[in-house]
C-alpha cells in the first residue's frame, strides 16, 4: 500500500501545482444551472454500526455469509475514485467506521484523504460516532456521541470536514429533540428518509417533504431546523443501483448490441421528472447508495459518470435536465439560495407506520436489558468523565480507557443497538464491548477517586450486578465495608443506598464517625429463585445517605449481642386472595393502599392528592410482531390473576413483595422522605407457543380524566402532547393497529392529568408507552415473540440468557401531584436523580485514615436548582469541556443567571470559550442556515442566516468574576471549552 | 477516466526514475526459497466467454441477477490494484474481454497497461480468445482462436505479452490435440484442473500430477508438452476466497476481538503442506481465484498482501513456508529449474467423469444444431480468408468484417459455446453473433468473388439454409442462376452440387458451355413437413461439379418439350413392412442392400469388402441426463419399428428416403463415383415426458470383430486407439456408467476394425460416440433432456425452434475398407472435403460475360496429395498468413516435399519467413522447456529447452526457387508469414 499511496501523493501534489484549490464546503459545491431540474447525485453508503454483523465483522468484511458488506473496502475503494476524478463526491457519514479505517491508513494516505477533504469531495455528513436511533436515546448520549464524532473529524482535519447536514436516513421515527440538537450544534438542516407513510402522502399533496421543524417551544429560533424526507428512502433509485450488490443495468455506451444509453437517460429523467414534482426548488436530491454499498466503488462511480455524461449531453436537444454530483449539503445550499418558504412542524415523527399493519413500536421496547445496560454505560461515563477532569487524568492509558467507553457510547446509540433491532450474536458482542468499555473507565474512575479521597487502600471496585443484589465484593461478609459515593449531578443529593448483605447485623457510619440509620431487608423470593444468581447474599442493607460530589459511608457488622438494636425489617404479613379488607403502606410523603383480596395497589395519596390507582400488568398475546413493529392482535389482556404479597415495613423503607404469576412479580417501595414510589419488576421467562408471542406491559389505571391526551418527553428532556388517534397534520388509518399506532417512545416520563390531577410514570430505560384508555398510561415492560417482522433482521426476538428465555428486571416510579408546572418541574428533578444516582464504589476500610490530602472538588451547589452539570470532561490534555442546561422548559422555569468563576478556579482555568453544543465550534464562528417559513411575510431577497442567540462566553483568567456570569434561558444548554493550566 | 489516468501515468513515469525496469516473462518472477516450501500465488479470474450470460451481459456486468459478473470492472479494478504495488501480479487469460476492454481505454491507461505487461505484473496466460473447449472443436479452429488472440497481444505489447503457458482449467476433459497444438505453438506446458477422479486419485498416489505429454506419435518431441493438474480446480483453495463474491474470513489483523491472523496463517500453512505432499519440486500452485472473480480486486488483493506478510513473518520463527505473487509461468519455470522427472502420458483425458455416477459426455452432443452452426462458420471464415487473399482485399470494412468472423469464432469455440451447456438465451446470442459474423464475412467473399471472376453482375448472394434445401434466390425460379463455388481445399476436388428447385427440367452448363448431367429429386417428406420451412422448392437439382478453386455452374429451366430428356428422377418403389426380400441400391463403387421387411440398411459392399451392416436409429431413455453429463439408466433401446421406404434411383444419385417413426428419418444416399455412404438423418421433435428423456444414437451393427477396440479422432486430426472399459494408466470405476463411461468426443471421425475389415464413420459435427458392443458403432445426435444435472447452467437442455422441440438435421457418412492404412488415409481425404466442401454462391446469369479480367488466382495442385491448405489469410496490410499440413499421420505416409515459389509469385511475395504455429513467433526464436522424463537416464544438472526441430524457412524473392522447398513430416504443420507486394 506505501507504493499506491506514494505514488498518488505525487500525483496530486503535480496536480495541484496546475490546480487552483478549490475551498471546501459549500464554496465546493458543483455549479447548477437556473433554468434546469439540477439534480444532486449524491454517492454515499449507509453503513450499520452493528445490525446483523457485528462492527468488526461489517468493518472487516467479516461473515460476508450473514451479509456481504466490509467498510473497509468501501473506504478504500471509494478514496482511489474520488482521486481519479475531481468532479466525484462522496460523503462519509457514520465516524466510528471512518476513525477504525483511518488509523490504519499510512501517513500518504491520510495526507490524500486530507487533501479530498479540504476540497469537498469527501465530505462528512452527519459525523456522529453512529447514526444514533432516535427513540430510545437520552439526549445527553446523543450530544456525547455527536461531540465525539465532531472533535475527531475536527482534530483530524480541521474545519473543512464539519458536517453541515444531519442525515438520520434510517432510524425508524424522528424526534423533536434530535433536530433540537442539530440547531444547537450549528447544522444547517437534517434529512431522513422514513416517515409515516400518511404523512408522507399527505406532505406529497402538499409539497411539504421538506420544511422548518420548530423544535422546541423554549429555544425558538435557536432551534428550529430545515428537515427534508428523501423522495425514495435512500436506497431505492429505481433501477439504478450501479452497486456490486445490485443487479441493475449497467450504461452499456459501447459498440454492444445491448447498448441501452437512450434508455437508460429516459428512465432517469422520467424518474428525475416525477421526484421534481414534489419539491419547491428546481433542485432535487437524488442519493446514490444504500446499505454497505460502495465496497467496489469503481463500479458505481464509473457508471454514475456515464449517466451524467449522457443526460447533460441531452441538453444540446434542449432536455433541461442537469445532473451533477452533489452531497446532501450542497443540495441544501442550493435550497437555500432558492428563497422559497416551507411550512412549519412542531411535533415529531413518531410512530413510524411504514403501512396500515405495520407500527414500529415494538422496538421501542425491544431488548430491555440492553436497553438498560446502555443507561448503565451512560452513567459510568459520566461519572468518569467527571472524576477524570476532577483527578486530571491524563496519562494515555486513561485517555484510552475513557475514550473507549465514549465510543463504545456512541456505537450504542446506533439505531440497531439501543433500539434491539440487531441480531443476537450482535446485541451479545454489545454487551461485550460495553461491559469492557465500563469497566475500563470504571478504572479511571477509581483512578479519580484515588486522587479525591483520603481512603487508605484505593482497591475500589464496582458491582455490575446489584440489579439482582449480588456483588462480589460483599457476597463473603459486608464487614468493614467501605461505600464511596460519586454524584454526578450537581447538586447535592439524597439517595437510599442498598447492598447486598447477607442476614446479619450492621451499622453504617459517615466519614464523621456518625452512625446512620440502616435497615436490612430481604431480597424478593423471585430474585433470590433465579438459576443463574449466587445466593451469598439473601438481603440487602438500606442506608440513606446525602451526597455533593463524594461522599463514603463506612459499614460494619455488630452482634445483635452488641446492645445495638437489629436493623432488620420485619415482615408484617403475607396476603393472599382468602384475605379481604385493605392494607395501607405509608410514610411521611406517601399513603399506598392495597387491595387484600387482589393483591394490588389501589389507591395512591401524595403531594396533597388521592387518587384511585390501580396498577397491573398486562399482555398482549401477538403473533406478527417483531423486533421493529408492535402488531396487537386485540385488547391487552390484564392479568386478574389475585396476587399474593408481603408487606415488609421499616423506618426507612417499606416494600410490598407481589407474587403476580409463576413470571411476573413486583415489588412496590417507598421510601422515607422520598417523593415518589417505587415500581421494581422482575418478568420472565415470558411464556410462549407456536400461535402466541407475549408482550407485557405495566398498567396503571386512575380515575383522571385525561381525555385522550397524555404526554411523553421527546429523549429525555422535553415533553410532547399525545392525543391518541390523532396526528399533527395528517389522518393516520389506525384500524388495523388501534394499539400500536398509539404507542410512543417513552425515554424517561409519560404522563397525563385533568383539571387537577397528574400522573407521571417516570423509567430508568426507554420503553414503549401509550394511554389506551381515558385515565390510563401503559408502559411495555418485555416482550418475547415468534415472529421475524421481515425487516431485515430475519430472527425471532425471543432472548435467552443461562439457557431460558431472559427474565428483565426493572423500575418505573409513579408520582401523582397536583396538575401544574410545579409539579412537572418536580418529576425533572425525580427524572435527573433516576437518570444519574450515585455509583457506588466499594473498598475495604482500613482502621488508619491516609494523610494524603486530597484533591479538591469543585462545588456545584451555588447553580441553580434548575442547572444540570450536563457534561463536565477533559478535551484535551489542556482543555474541558464543559455544558451546563436549564433544565426547565418555558412553562416551568425562566431564565437562570449565575456565575461559573469559581468552577473555573477550582478547575484550574486560564480561559473559557462558548462554543455550539458539540463543542468543536466557536459559537461565534457559528452561522446557520435560516429558512422562510409560509406565512411568515414576504420572502427575502437573500439568503438568510441564524447567529448565536446571545453573546458567546469568551473570557479570561485575568477577567473579572461578573464576566463569568452565565445566563441559561429555560431548555437552554450551553457548552464551553475551558483550557485549563 | 482521463483524470485518473494522467495522474497514474504522471506518477508512473516519476516512479520509473528510480527505479530499474524489470524484465518480462520469465525474468520478472520472483525470487524463490531454495529451502523452502515455495508457494506461487497466482491471481487469476475464469471469466467464461458466453455461459449463463452471454459475452457482453459478462463483459458490461449486465443483467447480474442472473450471475453476478461484469468483466470491465475485474480488469480496471485489478489495473488499479497491479499499479499499487510492483510485488502484485495478474494473469488474464481470455482475449476477448481484454481487447473488447482494451479498445475503450483511454491512451494514457494503455501506457500504464503496457508498462504492466512489460514489467511481468499483468501476465497474459493461455491468450487466445477464448478458453476453448477440447472434446468438439476442430484443430483449424483451435489454431484460428489461438493464433487471433496471440497475434492481437504481439500487435498490442510485443514480445512481454506472448503467453508461455496454456491454462485450460475449466474445460471438461483434455484432448491430445490441444497440448500438441501448444507444443507447435512454442508454449511451455500448460495447466488444468478436471481430470476423471480415479485418474486423479491414482495421479496422487504416485506424484504424477505433473507429467510430459507425448501429443503425437508422428511428430515426437514436436509435440511433447509438460502437463501439470492443479490440486483443487482453479476455485478453491477452501477457506482462502478473499473475493468480493465469496465469504471466507478476511485477514484480521488490527486490534480487533475478531483479530485471525494465527488461525488464517496456520490453515493456509496446513493447506500448503497438504498440497506440497503431491508435487516433485519445492514449488506448489495455488490459484487465487474462480469465475468472474477479482471484481473488486482491492478486497483480494489487500487480503493476499496480508496472508502473503503472515505466513513469511513466521519465516523468523523457524517456518519454511515461502509466499510471494507468482504466475502459472513464473511457477512452470521454477518446476522446470527444479530439474525433476517426470512420467509420460500418451492417450488424452476423455472422457472426464467427475464422480462414478458422472461422465461427462453428454456435452459432445448437445446442441447438435449449434454445433454444426459453428462449421459452417469456420466454412465461411476459412473461404473468407482464402478469398480475401487471392483478391487482395485491403479496405478497413472488409479487414474489420474478416476479423469480426474471426473474433466470433473464436468465441463459438469457447467452452461453453461449442459445448453446448451455456443457458439457451446464451445459445441465442451465439447463433445472431455467428450469424452476423457470416453474413458480414460473406460480404468479403463476395467482394473477392468479383475480382476474381468475370461474372458480369457480381451480385453474389449465399444460402444458409440449404440444409433444409431453402434458397431464397431460387425459391421463386431456378432459371437463369449461376452457381459460383469455392473450393476451400488446395486440390481440386469433385462434388456433387445440390440447388433447391421447383419441380421443372433444368440444364446445368460448365463456364465453357458444356452441359454437365444433372438431375432433379424430389426432397425427403419429412423435410417438406417442416411447418416453419417455406414449402416454394420442393425439389432439388443436383449436378456433379470438379473445383478448383473457383468455378460457375449456370442453370437454365427447359421446357419438357425442348427435346431434352426430362432430368427427373423417378421413385423406384415405396416398401412397406409388407415387402419382403431385398432391395439393391447400387453405383459404380458401392453396392447396399437393404432389407425390405425391416426397411434398414442390410448389406455394405465397397472397395472390395462386403460386410453386413445394420444400421438402426437406438434411444437412451434417461432421466438425469444434463447439458455436460450422459447418465443412462440402461441399454439403448433400439428403434425396432419396421421401416417404411422409397427409393429414387437417379444415374448421379440414388437415394433411399426412410420413414423410422413419427420423429426420425433417414435418406441413404450415394453419388456415382463418390465413395462414402451419406446417412441424412432428421431428428425431432423427440417426445419426452416428466420420467423420460431421451438421447438419440444412430447406430452401425457390423461382424467386424472389434473387441472392443475402436477409434476415434482427436479434434479432427489424429486418430486415438479407444478401449472398452479401459483408461491408460488408471482403472476407471464404470459400474454406475458402463455406457457414459465409454464415450469419447468424435469430432470428425470413429472406426473400428478387425483384421480384414474396417468401418469408419464420418460425421458433419462434433458427437459424442462409443462402440458398446463388437462390432458396433454409435454416434449421439441429438438430445432432448428433462434435468439439468447441477452443474451451474441450471436449465433444462430441451431445445426449442419456432415453438416446439427442436429438429435436427444431418449427416454421417460411412466408409467400410479394408483394415490397412491406405483406408486410413483415404478416409482422411474424405474428411477433408466433408469439412471443407464447397461454398455455393448464387447469382443471376447475363446474357453477356463481362470482359474484366479477373485476378488469377494461385493453384495449389502442386501441393502432394496429402498437403492440406490449411491457412491463407490476410495477416496485415502486407503480409498473409500461410499454413500448411501433411495431413496423413506416419502410419498413412512420409515426409512430403514441395515448393511455394509459385503460390509466393502469385500472391506477390516479397520475403517469407516460418512462425510459431500461431503466426507470431518467428520460428527460429523458438525456445521451450524441455522436461526429463521418467526412466529417461540421468537427469540433466541444468534446464533444457527445445528449439525448432527443422531449419525455419526464411527467403526473399530474389533468392533461388529451391530456396522455396517445403518439406512436412508426417501430421507436420508448417506456418508462415508471407511479405507482399
Amino acid at each position: 500500500m506505501k507504493y499506491l499511496w506514494s505514488i498518488l501523493l505525487v500525483a496530486l501534489l503535480v496536480v495541484n501545482v496546475n490546480q487552483s484549490e478549490a475551498d471546501c464546503g459549500y464554496a465546493a459545491c458543483h455549479e447548477t444551472k437556473p433554468n434546469m431540474v439540477n439534480i444532486h447525485l449524491v454517492p454515499h453508503s449507509h453503513d450499520d454500526v452493528g445490525w446483523l454483523k457485528t462492527v468488526d465483522q461489517y468493518f472487516y468484511g467479516h461473515k460476508n455469509n450473514v451479509q456481504h458488506a466490509g467498510v473497509q473496502y468501501i473506504l478504500d475503494t471509494v478514496i482511489s475514485e474520488l482521486v481519479k476524478d475531481p468532479k466525484r463526491r462522496f460523503i462519509q457519514v457514520e465516524t466510528a467506521f471512518f476513525n477504525k479505517w483511518w488509523v490504519e491508513q499510512p501517513e500518504t494516505s491520510k495526507q490524500i484523504v486530507t487533501k479530498l477533504v479540504n476540497e469537498g469531495r469527501l465530505e462528512f455528513t452527519g459525523g456522529s460516532w453512529s447514526m444514533n436511533d432516535e427513540a430510545a436515546v437520552n439526549y445527553q448520549s446523543v450530544i456525547d456521541q455527536y461531540s465525539l464524532g465532531l472533535k475527531f473529524l475536527e482534530n483530524t482535519f480541521g474545519a473543512c470536514a464539519r458536517p453541515r447536514v444531519g442525515w438520520q436516513i434510517d432510524p425508524f421515527g424522528h424526534s423533536r429533540e434530535q433536530a433540537s440538537l442539530y440547531a444547537q450544534m450549528g447544522y444547517d438542516g437534517e434529512f431522513f428518509s422514513r416517515m409515516d407513510h400518511n404523512d408522507k402522502d399527505t406532505r406529497m399533496e402538499n409539497l411539504s417533504l421538506e420544511m422548518v421543524w420548530e423544535a422546541s417551544e423554549s429555544l425558538n429560533d435557536d432551534a428550529k431546523l430545515f428537515t427534508g424526507l428523501l423522495y425514495t428512502y435512500y436506497w431505492e433509485t429505481p433501477g439504478f443501483c450501479f452497486d456490486v450488490h445490485c443487479s441493475d443495468d449497467p450504461i452499456i455506451d459501447g459498440d454492444s448490441y445491448d447498448n441501452n444509453v437512450k434508455s437508460r437517460v429516459d428512465d432517469f429523467i422520467a424518474y428525475a421528472k416525477k421526484v421534481a414534482a414534489f419539491f419547491r426548488t428546481n433542485h432535487i436530491m437524488i442519493p446514490m447508495g444504500g446499505d454497505f454499498q460502495y465496497e467496489d466503488a469503481e463500479v458505481n462511480f464509473k457508471n454514475m459518470d456515464k449517466l451524467i455524461k449522457y443526460i447533460n449531453e441531452r441538453q444540446s436537444e434542449g432536455s433541461n435536465y442537469n445532473i451533477f454530483y452533489s452531497t446532501p449539503a450542497c443540495y441544501l445550499n442550493s435550497v437555500h439560495e432558492g428563497l422559497m418558504t416551507y411550512p412549519n412542524k412542531t411535533q415529531d415523527f413518531f410512530p413510524y407506520g411504514s403501512d396500515t399493519n405495520s407500527f414500529w413500536t415494538g422496538y421501542f421496547t425491544s431488548r430491555p436489558t440492553q436497553k438498560r445496560f446502555e443507561r448503565d454505560g451512560n452513567h459510568m461515563l459520566q461519572v468518569a468523565k467527571q472524576l477524570s477532569t476532577f483527578a486530571n487524568l491524563t496519562s494515555d492509558k486513561q485517555n484510552e480507557d475513557l475514550e473507549y467507553l465514549r465510543r463504545i457510547m456512541g456505537v450504542m446509540q446506533h439505531h440497531d443497538a439501543i433500539t434491539g433491532t440487531e441480531k443476537q450474536h450482535v446485541s451479545d458482542d454489545y454487551d461485550r464491548l460495553l461491559h469492557d468499555a465500563i469497566v475500563g473507565a470504571q478504572n479511571n474512575a477509581i483512578d479519580g477517586l484515588r486522587k479525591l479521597t483520603n481512603l487508605p487502600t484505593g482497591e475500589f471496585e464496582s458491582c455490575m450486578q446489584l440489579n439482582i443484589s449480588v456483588c462480589a465484593f460483599t457476597k463473603d461478609s459486608a464487614d468493614n465495608v467501605v461505600v464511596t459515593l460519586f454524584n454526578p449531578l450537581a447538586h447535592t443529593s439524597t439517595e437510599y443506598v442498598r447492598i447486598p448483605v447477607k442476614e446479619e447485623s450492621y451499622q453504617v457510619t459517615d466519614e464523621k464517625g456518625r452512625v446512620v440509620a440502616s435497615e436490612v431487608l430481604p431480597v424478593a423470593w423471585q430474585v433470590l429463585a433465579l438459576e443463574y444468581r449466587s445466593n451469598d447474599t439473601q438481603h440487602e442493607l438500606v442506608f440513606k445517605a446525602s451526597v455533593d460530589k463524594i461522599a463514603s459511608y463506612f459499614i460494619k457488622k455488630v452482634d445483635s449481642g452488641d446492645n445495638i438494636a437489629s436493623n432488620q425489617v420485619n415482615m408484617v404479613e403475607t396476603y393472599d386472595d382468602n384475605d379481604s379488607g385493605e392494607t395501607v403502606v405509608e410514610n411521611s410523603l406517601i399513603k399506598l393502599v392495597i387491595d387484600n383480596k387482589t393483591g394490588r395497589l389501589k389507591t395512591v395519596s401524595m403531594n396533597g392528592v388521592s387518587e384511585s390507582i390501580e396498577q397491573k400488568f398486562a399482555v398482549y398475546k401477538t403473533k406478527d410482531s417483531g423486533a421493529y413493529a408492535f402488531r396487537s392482535n386485540g385488547d391487552v389482556e390484564e392479568v386478574d390473576d389475585e396476587v399474593e404479597f408481603t408487606v415488609y415495613e421499616g423506618a426507612l423503607v417499606k416494600e410490598v413483595h407481589q407474587h403476580v404469576n409463576e413470571w411476573i412479580s413486583q415489588v412496590i417501595r417507598i421510601y422515607e422522605g422520598i417523593n415518589r414510589v417505587e415500581f421494581e419488576w422482575l418478568i420472565g421467562p415470558i411464556p410462549t407457543d407456536e400461535e402466541t408471542a407475549r408482550e407485557i406491559v405495566t398498567l396503571f389505571k386512575s380515575g383522571i380524566s385525561s381525555n385522550g391526551v397524555f404526554y411523553t418527553d421527546t429523549n429525555g428532556r422535553e415533553m410532547l402532547k399525545r392525543e391518541k388517534n390523532k396526528r399533527e397534520s395528517f389522518e393516520a388509518d389506525l384500524n388495523q393497529q388501534p394499539i400500536s399506532g398509539n404507542y410512543y417512545p417513552v425515554t424517561s416520563r409519560i404522563a397525563l392529568q385533568d383539571g387537577n390531577k397528574r400522573l407521571a410514570i417516570l423509567t430508568d430505560r426507554a420503553q414503549g408507552g401509550s394511554s389506551i384508555n381515558n385515565g390510563e398510561l401503559e408502559l411495555m415492560l418485555h416482550r418475547r415473540l415468534i415472529r421475524d417482522d421481515g425487516y431485515g433482521v430475519d430472527e425471532v426476538l425471543s432472548e435467552e440468557k443461562f439457557g431460558t428465555p431472559l427474565i428483565a428486571r426493572g423500575k418505573v416510579f409513579l408520582i401523582l401531584n397536583v396538575a401544574d408546572a410545579k409539579a412537572t418541574a418536580a418529576e425533572r428533578v425525580e427524572e435527573k436523580q433516576i437518570h444519574l444516582p450515585y455509583w457506588k464504589f466499594f473498598s475495604k476500610s482500613s482502621s488508619v485514615s491516609s494523610s494524603a490530602v486530597p484533591l479538591e472538588t469543585p462545588d456545584f451547589n451555588d447553580f441553580p436548582n434548575s442547572v444540570h452539570l450536563l457534561t463536565l470532561e477533559p478535551f484535551s490534555d489542556d482543555e474541558i469541556l464543559f455544558r451546563v442546561e436549564n433544565f426547565m422548559d418555558h412553562n416551568e422555569g425562566k431564565a437562570v443567571s449565575f456565575n461559573i468563576r469559581s468552577i473555573f478556579d477550582t478547575l484550574g482555568g486560564l480561559e473559557i470559550r462558548e462554543t455550539t453544543l458539540d463543542g468543536n465550534l466557536p459559537l461565534s464562528e457559528m452561522k446557520r442556515f435560516k429558512f422562510h417559513q409560509d406565512g411568515a411575510g414576504v420572502s427575502p431577497s437573500t439568503p438568510e442566516y441564524y447567529t448565536a442567540s446571545h453573546k458567546p462566553l469568551a473570557v479570561e483568567k485575568s477577567q473579572d468574576v461578573d464576566d463569568f456570569s452565565v445566563t441559561l434561558k429555560p431548555m437552554q444548554i450551553r457548552t464551553f471549552i475551558i483550557k485549563r493550566e
